[in-house]
């Protein structure tokens, strides 16, 4: 029997509902912030998707070659996608250039809670704006959005600029940077122990790093740390930034974390993260400030601000909900073909008015058909029979109740 | 520089915007018939893809081997993923089922009018009756589709049952049969002289073939062809299973064509296929029943019917429209933190209220974030100045007539 690819997954009629309703929920706050949705091709050059990604990511890229034998990938992600898009059409409209996406990612995972070899990202990019009003949309999108559809979160900001304030003074190179961002992005604080140790960094270094890895609380944090940091310029800039920052972002209840490290390398500046509470699927959300992207692209600096909601955890984090079955099927009161057309007729002008009508199908009796309504739960037919139609009436059945009336056909748009 | 794969689009914010309008509006026509949206993977096991898909389609997989050396495809239509998921896991529900989808699929096309190689189908399968009552739903909801996004299109409905009647009593192998009806689909009526010749068909055969093939007009075909194939009972039953049909399709623009024979190789009996009327982009849709399907797959027999649209082609085939831009950008009247946040607040009033509005994010002097508005066609702009706040007041100003009011911050929400 055939079988899904693992990882993968289908998704049922009750499920698709579902994730549409939400779906339609957080669409519309983005277009409250007035971002505009976009898109672009699933599969990309390697060379694109391999660029700027971090390098578990670039492990986990499924990769193949087209027929002119240019080798591909499936995005894991769409940011690099949207520069490039960007870059190629977009570059020269009026900034700031606001846009969001829907799309589904993949990435060889093991699967396993909310993580899934096919998986749907909604993020959005804010580009050509380096002010901290910019980056403050960005969080309050991210919040709004969660917040319309009553997810319960923790988010955690931060700024790289404070470690590579450091980094910067202790001359560490480029690639010393990145591995130990990527430690700290996967909390192995045990890893970062011994790669400074590695590169014999001072005792002064190691300090100050775990001092700001350890550095997370209320906005408090951020006097408190620029005490310990007064002798680095370019962090106390960083933590400036984010005071500002902080002051246009709408909600209190955040989180300032100065150990979020993103997985990703592109990012610059701010960073954040928002963690769902419930099990199995932490992080929701992640995103900041990329300002070196898309010049590393080819393009002329251009600052940049965004971030990803992991939709498929956004869906495992909220509390299931009821959707309303509205349907309503048409059934012929016996087996004829004059009584179906009827039937027809009639979904014909109550399909117009927006309803959702199904007629038998299926040459079934009355019984029979009344049935399937109570095992598909419909509630609501319409029983089509020659002589009440000669008085232009049908009879309205509430499944729920089993109650029957004589219902005019003029009637049925309001039923 | 970066390019996006050859054969791919981007999609500009206004592109998306009348592509989800349209999008849209075929949904409701879904709903209405109470058909329920389902989602499966975007690639799938190549077994699954070549396993009934027509060879022309097989040559244009996207093949790749995922990290576990598995053999994958990206789907290039949707009829295989949804009868493998019904079987894996819908069988068991009350039938009919009535399914549908919107989603990419892939196929190595050369890049032409209307040929991509990522393309989107959204399309539907009803599933579990063999009654020509749901054949008819099929084609009605196929035509209302299009009326309901004022398509012009001409519609052409044919039958395999009647070249399969004459195959049978010729004797013709699975193989032959399958060679003559994709020559047909091609529309090689010299090739299928050609082998006809090669297989040793005799002349009545041919005849009649091509007597067939040349069978189309209004319903009034039917009557005719019943005549000539009057010695050929599956052929007659056919025919008289598409009349039974049309009787309950809603309209009469329809054109019986017994030359469809559709690129796909598993359909069966009723078939048809929709044509744009404009340059570039011929057929926007084809569908037709597939009973043999479901048993090829590996599960008992389950008649079923169902079409796709090409929605790329759809879009290609309506006439342009406008897109009216209803958005608000909010403006501080000078550069100031204290005027920005009061920015802010208006627009979390607005942005509730179900408004589109943006902030001033580039630091912009009053004059350049006007121009800026005008460069991107929004044409409701609040200024916020200290004066005009402290009366409870900002002001409006229409960018199309430059007219210039105060209205007090309890009435923005009805600008």
């Amino acid at each position: 029997m055939f079988k899904k690819p693992k990882g993968t997954r289908d998704f049922t009629p009750l499920e698709m509902k579902k994730r549409r309703i939400i779906e339609n929920k957080l669409r519309n706050v983005f277009d409250s912030y007035n971002f505009k949705e976009i898109n672009t091709p699933t599969f990309e050059s390697f060379e694109l998707l391999s660029k700027k990604t971090g390098e578990d990511i670039r492990k986990q890229l499924f990769v193949f070659k087209d027929h002119g034998n240019r080798e591909m990938g499936l995005r894991p992600e769409l940011t690099s996608s949207v520069v490039r898009f960007y870059i190629n059409e977009l570059k020269n409209l009026p900034k700031p250039l606001k846009l969001y996406y829907f799309a589904n990612c993949f990435r060889y995972e093991n699967p396993q809670a909310g993580r899934y070899r096919e998986f749907w990202q909604m993020g959005c990019e804010l580009i050509g704006s380096k002010y901290p009003i910019a980056d403050a949309e960005i969080i309050n999108l991210a919040m709004d959005g969660l917040n319309k559809i009553d997810m319960d979160y923790e988010i955690n900001i931060g700024h790289l600029g404070v470690l590579r304030g450091i980094f910067k003074e202790f001359n560490l190179s480029e690639d010393e940077e990145l591995k130990i961002r990527r430690l700290i992005d996967k909390e192995d604080y045990k890893g970062l122990e011994n790669y400074l140790s590695e590169i014999k960094s001072s005792d002064e270094l190691r300090d100050i790093i775990f001092k700001i890895l350890n550095s997370k609380g209320d906005k408090s944090v951020i006097s408190d740390l620029k005490e310990v940091l007064k002798d680095y310029p370019t962090s106390i800039e960083a933590m400036n930034n984010l005071e500002e920052i902080l002051e246009f972002v709408k909600h209190d209840n955040i989180v300032v974390n100065f150990g979020i490290a993103r997985g990703l390398d592109y990012y610059t500046g701010m960073v954040f993260e928002i963690y769902g509470k419930k099990e199995g699927a932490r992080q929701v959300c992640g995103g900041g400030r990329y300002d070196n992207l898309i010049e590393l692209f080819g393009e002329k600096p251009t600052p940049a601000v965004g971030f990803a909601y992991g939709f498929d955890r956004v869906m495992l984090n909220i509390d299931d909900f009821e959707v309303e079955d509205e349907s309503i099927l048409i059934i012929p009161i016996k087996k004829d073909k004059k009584l179906l057309k009827e039937c027809l007729n009639i979904a014909d002008v109550l399909r117009k008015s927006g309803k959702s009508v199904e007629i038998e199908l299926m040459n079934r009796k009355l019984n029979k058909a009344l049935n399937y309504a109570n095992a598909v739960g419909i509630n609501k037919v319409i029983i089509v029979g020659e002589q009440e139609l000669s008085k232009g009436k049908v009879s309205l059945k509430n499944m729920k109740t089993g109650e029957q009336e004589l219902v005019g056909l003029d009637e049925l748009e309001n039923i």
